[in-house]
């Protein structure tokens, strides 16, 4: 089931920042090959663009340190790594702490041994590093800088929900973190029902946004509790980032899904790549009220 | 108002767990230095007996890892370490991170970096570590061990939660993590949610525990998610307590408040050394059921 996630994220290719204008932000055979790879999925959500560890924000040394979650709606299992480094694809080594230890959260160089153990490779800092990213670094060091601010909306975060016909729930969420961080910062992504949550029993969702904020009012567990009230998809996740906005000003976006194939992707920041897989349509926006659609066959 | 927390980390002592039998599980002049530093707090709760990081459970390869997480109800605003070594204090530590950056989360090196620029003396390994501890760690690294088994109802969390008589709410959590952990384990407790949630509008809850279970179900926020659907402090821990057993089969234990001064301290492992100070009194226990009482008028 968890298959997609990987697929994704090992199939996928990580444009620029200044991609993200280019719909469809990723390519449409990572959907064809998730369709192909899991004939039972009829829903899968992805937001933002940087699908693996290259295109990472840095930190305030110029480093990538990346957190990621991974979660099974069905027995509540989850798995997460913090600060992590020199990894390409943190999503998978989430994924390999659920399924391999007994634990669901490993950091910093704990999670890089684990991944030695595993066989993970490691990769440099410079081959996970980009152009854009160090203008955006090098932008941000000034001293009237504010990072925050100047990343809103173009987010480095890769969030996915996903559904089966057999109503099985998993999300999944990576991200370089916030522009120039502090070095050791972990923020919502690895941090379960802030970052992400999943439960067969109520739905999935996957955030992004300013990380600080997401945690104050644990975002993703807090729209599926409104969920669990009764609320729809969409009205639970902009009940959610209104309240995070009224509480403690907080902007961001959510793909969430319920157990019956019912999807959101809400965002109340400037803006939000997003696409959603269903049934044999592929849709896709990137500011308010867009949502374009196309057909999913195989061309 | 977090002085309360901190005059508490400072103040305490660090008994060994056998002393936990021994009631009350802290000295009384702790509350007296509370309650006179801080008049207005009408009701502090704290329970286990590690306050400082000496006495923690050890890691696999033998070292003190630890977890911390503050937060302060009236803004959200938090602050956590995760797997910080060589630190007295864990609890300050979170503390500084909230007040002192923007972020909500320090973890390892980047932690003891943060630590170190603020001036927090680092300390020894061998300075945390006791008898008990290398004791639990030697035996628990038998091919047989069930580490997980061996903890419950002897945990190396201590929690409190605190409202004075504005309503203004805070939680703390700090913890050794779970007996032979993983190099870079991170549990519930740093996590906001899991190990811990403050809201003035709500309440406050710390829990301990087994971490990856609580982080399973988010056991703090679930449980302020039933007081603000109107249950009370008592009926929203047991209900979120038995919801944890029932759907993942985690033990654990909380303690409770409300902005009125209603408070809890609920656990369905074996036993939770609690105590609760509330206008003139000091109430505490050790196992389900049991409640003590006695003055807290200054002999």
């Amino acid at each position: 089931f968890f298959f997609s996630l990987r697929c994704k994220a090992e199939g996928g290719h990580a444009p620029s920042q200044r991609h993200v204008a280019l719909l469809p932000p990723f390519p449409l055979r990572d959907f064809l090959c998730l369709r192909s790879q899991v004939p039972k999925m009829t829903t899968i959500y992805v937001f933002s663009n940087v699908v693996s560890g290259r295109g990472s924000v840095l930190n305030v040394k110029g480093d990538v340190e990346m957190d990621a979650l991974v979660m099974d709606g069905k027995t509540l299992a989850s798995g997460a790594v913090s600060a992590v480094r020199n990894i390409a694809n943190p999503v998978q080594l989430a994924r390999l702490v659920m399924d391999k230890t007994s634990h669901a959260c490993l950091t910093a160089e704990g999670a890089s041994k684990f991944a030695r153990a595993v066989g993970i490779p490691e990769v440099s800092q410079e081959s996970l590093i980009t152009e854009y990213a160090r203008m955006r670094w090098t932008k941000n060091l000034a001293p009237d800088a504010n990072p925050v601010e100047s990343q809103m909306g173009k987010m480095g975060t890769v969030g996915a929900v996903a559904v089966d016909r057999e109503g099985n729930i998993a999300c999944a969420t990576s991200t370089g973190g916030m522009l120039n961080k502090m070095e050791g910062r972990v923020g919502d992504t690895p941090c379960i029902g802030s970052g992400g949550y999943a439960d067969n029993q109520t739905g999935a969702v996957s955030t992004t946004g300013h990380g600080e904020a997401i945690m104050k009012v644990t975002l993703a567990r807090l729209i599926l509790f409104h969920m669990e009230q009764g609320q729809t998809v969409e009205a639970a996740s902009d009940v959610g980032l209104a309240y995070m906005k009224s509480r403690v000003g907080g902007l961001g976006g959510v793909v969430t899904v319920d157990p019956q194939g019912g999807w959101g992707a809400r965002f109340n920041s400037l803006q939000m790549a997003w696409a959603a897989a269903q049934d044999d349509r592929l849709h896709y926006g990137l500011y308010a009220g867009e949502r374009f659609s196309e057909s999913l066959q195989t061309p």
